[in-house]
């Protein structure tokens, strides 16, 4: 088999079989294929897309490069939650301990901020002491103690996606549905779920900005893991303003803890709902309720009850966290400036970019330039006001902190072209928007044609 | 100008700008762009095609990438000739002598045989003494001296395609009409050239198989170079059955010599036709003759009067090689084996299968497995039967030759399956299609929707 006659084959809109995808991914863990060739393969797949068998392959064939963890560790069956990231996206730090708590298993597996979007890795790290690179052993020991662990990519997980995905972002190949999809479920998959929960992002502070792209995504996600046997089911919510109240790295952990202990915010109603939504799919695909509906009052008892917060305090205590710093959250939260950004009208505010928003809070300095830079724990925005806000002239409109006073010219220029006030009502996306499952998708999501599914 | 966006720009079907091209192109020739980058560039090229203004601004931007001729040597107008490739192409050594010997200055930059293809270079290398490798100031004193200079690609000429075609070959974007183009024309444009005729083949023995794709490629070439100055055509040329009655290296330039020496055969009439008319096309470009057919009479002319025989041998002498040989010219070619290949059935040849022959002649000795190999001098085929002749069983149709007895098998293997003996009379493709000029093609060539003329 050789690279060349696969390239020139997607190249020309023809399926490669499951033993040259195969070949494919093998040479690109060992890294016996060169990069050059891999970037030509890379694009002719963006350009040309994959079919249904290539895709499934192409997933397999990542998830099985590397470690995969077993299936319901210590008898519990075992689930997670996927987003395809946003702003002040904290779902994680709610939805994997109500899961915990419901008596499942979470071994999450998460990533760092990326361009205008947060990381739960770097939100995670803030805890002193957290540890977020396990070895296989601790891993399972945390997991099987507490129903929950929540660690970074490792080498030898998925060890294909490392290569492609660093290939990727450089060679312009990143926003393919397809190749996306074998990303995301390959690691998904690696981890051993009986069930996943997908939250896809769409609005202005979504990657994929085109909803018909986005849900062309869940429904290949679906697809993919259900044919992988994991029960998969797709949200398609709303990035149209960051959720909840807060977007930045410490501040996130903290505003999850205070709704896990039952403390309400007008802000964050938003946040609140879509993690009970999401707990509820994953409680419910995870087997421990008949329906979503029933998974949600689950999920709302747990939270009720404090076993969700108990829960995660204790995987905080089982990976070296300091969990003292929850005691008085506020405390530890300590950036050296703040400035307010005040609305030049008065009005209701009917649109924000919300992509904008997350470069303000990236440039404060929770977000990196570049891989492997450092973050800062307490840089990022508070938000006074959300979209349907009427606000007068003058009014704080958010508040930013960050530890370096520099950083604020470039934050409040890129809020201040953000948010929109208006005199017209505002229209304002529904938080959840279709549920895509086994059922729904394969009656009503043909695959668009090659090349029509393009992003920009 | 980040490299990324313009891998995005051409991915997502946007056009670049000349600026772009420019950093693109000078990045390549400088080696300062990743090959994995370029490669993905190329792909998204091949998939989407080029505009009219990016493939213009890529040709003139590969031209100027490193040294290029000056117009006009000593006063007489430049032309050249480029074939896109065959199996016992050997028009060069007819027409470049004979446009010498019409008062034109002919820079001729050859290739080395590639693939099934044979390549000038090789067959001149075979003449002993004769250097392919010259100085540029060497280079300047032939052309002034002798109206003609055969020579190599050089590193200072068009770098940035040495570059491009090397990453193409391994990369599968090759076959694209568009960089196709961008690299023959930048190479020829280097050469300072007044007028230029272009032979594309097409057939069974063509590199681009479909019709419609080479006519493509012959617009797109003829428009680079009217737009660039050099007035163009190009020729539709059938490569249905190899050219004249030889493939191979020194054996070509025997059959040419023997042509220009007024020594005619019925098996290369069509060598002798096309030669006479691709370079009344180079006379009428360059400015001697009203239109090719006046050209073609002067060409027909200088060789009948053994003038451009004459000009050869001082090309020969002046590049340092030795014309004693073509006093005997059979004497030198000495292979040491000859095998005849006959007829399995009586009838006419109604096809032949012209590249499978061409890797006959490779497979003999006369061409190479990859870059770098040497070839063999002597090796090659000798055709006794052409597309409609009328053969008796047992009747030999061809001689094998090569110093290697261990090469017969495949060839002979080779050359049974590509020449088809039938009942039937043999439908014979016109050996001169189609000419393009600027003024035809303006008018009937529009450009085809990207990504509908891909090849496979």
């Amino acid at each position: 088999m050789h690279v060349i006659d696969l390239i020139r084959k997607k190249r020309d809109g023809r399926e490669l079989s499951t033993e040259e995808i195969e070949f494919l991914v093998a040479g690109t863990a060992r890294q016996t294929i060169s990069e050059a060739q891999l970037a030509a393969w890379l694009m002719a797949a963006f350009l040309r897309g994959l079919s249904e068998s290539e895709l499934e392959a192409l997933t397999a064939a990542m998830r099985f490069s590397g470690e995969v963890f077993m299936r319901s560790p210590g008898g519990r069956r075992t689930v997670d939650k996927h987003s395809t990231g946003g702003v002040g996206d904290k779902t994680s730090f709610l939805v994997a301990p109500i899961a915990a708590a419901a008596g499942l298993a979470v071994p999450m597996i998460s990533g760092r901020a990326l361009g205008h979007t947060g990381g739960t890795l770097d939100k995670l790290e803030t805890i002193p002491g957290f540890r977020t690179q396990l070895s296989g052993a601790e891993t399972r020991r945390v997991l099987e103690e507490c129903g929950l662990v929540m660690i970074g990519q490792t080498a030898d997980i998925v060890p294909a996606d490392r290569v492609l995905y660093d290939l990727r972002d450089r060679t312009g190949t990143v926003e393919s549905p397809w190749l996306i999809c074998a990303s995301i479920m390959s690691k998904k998959l690696a981890e051993g779920l009986d069930g996943l929960v997908l939250d896809v992002k769409t609005g202005s502070g979504a990657f994929l900005k085109d909803p018909a792209v986005a849900r062309f995504l869940a429904t290949l996600m679906v697809r993919t893991g259900e044919e992988a046997g994991t029960r998969t089911a797709a949200l398609m919510t709303s990035m149209d303003q960051p959720l909840g109240r807060f977007a930045g790295n410490w501040i996130e952990v903290w505003e999850s803890m205070e709704l896990l202990r039952g403390e309400r915010h007008p802000l964050n109603e938003d946040l609140r709902e879509l993690s009970l939504v999401l707990a509820g799919w994953m409680i419910h695909l995870g087997g421990e309720a008949a329906d979503a509906a029933a998974g949600r009052a689950i999920a709302e008892a747990r939270m009720n009850d404090g076993s969700a917060y108990r829960a995660f305090l204790r995987v905080v205590a089982a990976q070296g966290g300091d969990t003292s710093i929850f005691e008085r959250p506020g405390d530890f939260h300590a950036p050296k400036f703040h400035r307010e950004l005040r609305a030049q009208r008065s009005g209701t505010i009917t649109r924000m970019d919300c992509e904008q928003m997350g470069w303000a809070v990236q440039r404060l300095g929770a977000g990196r330039e570049k891989a492997g830079e450092p973050v800062a724990a307490h840089a990022g925005i508070e938000m006074y006001a959300k979209l349907g806000s009427s606000v007068q002239v003058g009014e704080p409109l958010c508040l930013m902190f960050t530890d370096e006073k520099a950083r604020f010219a470039e934050a409040k220029r890129l809020l201040t072209g953000a948010i929109f006030i208006d005199d017209g009502p505002a229209v304002i996306p529904p938080l959840i928007g279709e549920i895509l499952t086994r059922d729904s998708e394969n009656a009503k999501n043909p695959l668009p044609p090659p090349l029509s599914r393009t992003v920009g």
